[in-house]
């Protein structure tokens, strides 16, 4: 069978040609059914439907996400699980299956790990190809009209979690992904760019010096999390010079 | 006027629907004459013949590209005689302008500033917009199919000439841009998923462990260079575990 991993950026917007003719050559879609919406479902929905495209749910393993000793075991584990889940799904349904892949496969995503391990397995014996996709923090840099970097310099794309890391190895660019509360103490003089459920009706955007826009950010955030039951948001911080 | 930015990835295939929406609203495109062909005007030219657009070539001033010590000061030097060229084609044409970007507007292109600089001088006082496009790594990474780093991990985006310092600041995944040939000497041991003209018809792709690929890379990059009259090459290196 064929398994095909197709970024859509944030839904029908941004599904380029390419991708929307992989859609018409598909004949149904997989997506993780979550315990707690995070809205992705519904714009995987609305992407089938516009392609005509049957969405296969399949319910997602739980994840241990209380920041574990050992997150790469855990995220393993996790994996694992999902494997298992989208092996069988897969098996019963063969043919020419989509991943909708939120954003773009090449970052912070599992799909590409986990059906390289399917093909790994052997049990369903697959080829699987990749599109790319409209990615967050080029939005965020779009909404914002910024370029991510300055000239000639680097950016650094980290999750959440390592942002001091970055800051502590004298990073100035940090795209910061997976969001969940940031902790900024130390940072107010940073410049911050931020967003959440961008490319939605919920999008809200904040930008400024770091001290100076912490509780507006706050309030936006609760506000997107309000309006939409869920919220993602995503940073760039800029070190004063 | 109104000046519109939008990415168009590598081409026809990689415009998403709210671009194709802001083409189909647009008067004309403008888009920098090089002296030399990179390959980017001809695919300007595609996407304005999809779109029946008429384009407007701008004679793009001369670079100082020998790697002066001053490399902002060249760089911001070329880019006031870029904004004195738009400023002129806008002034004369007025309406609703396209600037269409290879890739993203967000990662290593002038056009965002060259925009914001012509609306900060006010000659041509314009409002203008953004919207995202597929980028080079993210090409690269579906290419390979591959994620840009390891579960959980950073991904450092960084132009070429900044590489060494990357590798001793104890980066482990490195998105090298902006190519000319690299030098790699003692990242023999590090692996290496390299790609050239991504997305057009002379495209070429590597991967391996840096010292055993080297000198597939050369010739896979001198095939694409001598086919298409250009090269344009991109590269993931990461560290040895």
């Amino acid at each position: 069978m064929r398994v095909r991993i197709l970024g859509i950026g944030m839904g029908p917007r941004h599904v380029t040609p390419e991708v929307a003719d992989a859609l018409r050559g598909c004949d149904y879609a997989v997506a993780a059914r979550k315990r707690e919406d995070d809205g992705l479902l519904a714009l995987r929905q609305a992407v089938c439907e516009e392609y005509d495209l049957p969405l296969v749910t399949v319910p997602d393993p739980e994840r241990d996400r209380d920041d574990p000793a050992d997150y790469a075991a855990a995220v393993a584990a996790w994996h694992e699980a999902r494997v298992a889940a989208y092996e069988r799904v897969l098996g019963e349904h063969g043919g020419t299956a989509a991943f909708l892949v939120w954003g773009d496969p090449s970052l912070y995503d599992s799909t590409l790990r986990i059906v390289a391990r399917i093909a790994e397995r052997g049990a369903v014996p697959l080829e699987h190809d990749v599109l790319p996709g409209i990615s967050a923090p080029q939005l965020l840099a779009a909404r914002h009209r910024i370029v991510l970097h300055e000239v000639g310099r680097p950016v650094h794309v980290t999750p959440a979690r390592r942002l001091r890391e970055a800051v502590d190895a004298g990073q100035d660019n940090i795209v910061v992904m997976l969001g969940g509360e940031l902790d900024l103490t130390g940072l107010e003089q940073w410049s911050i760019w931020w967003g959440a459920n961008l490319g939605t009706d919920t999008e809200e955007l904040v930008s400024g010096r770091v001290g100076g826009v912490l509780p507006t950010i706050g309030a936006a955030r609760t506000r997107a999390r309000d309006r939409a039951g869920w919220v993602m948001d995503i940073a760039l911080l800029r070190r004063p010079t």
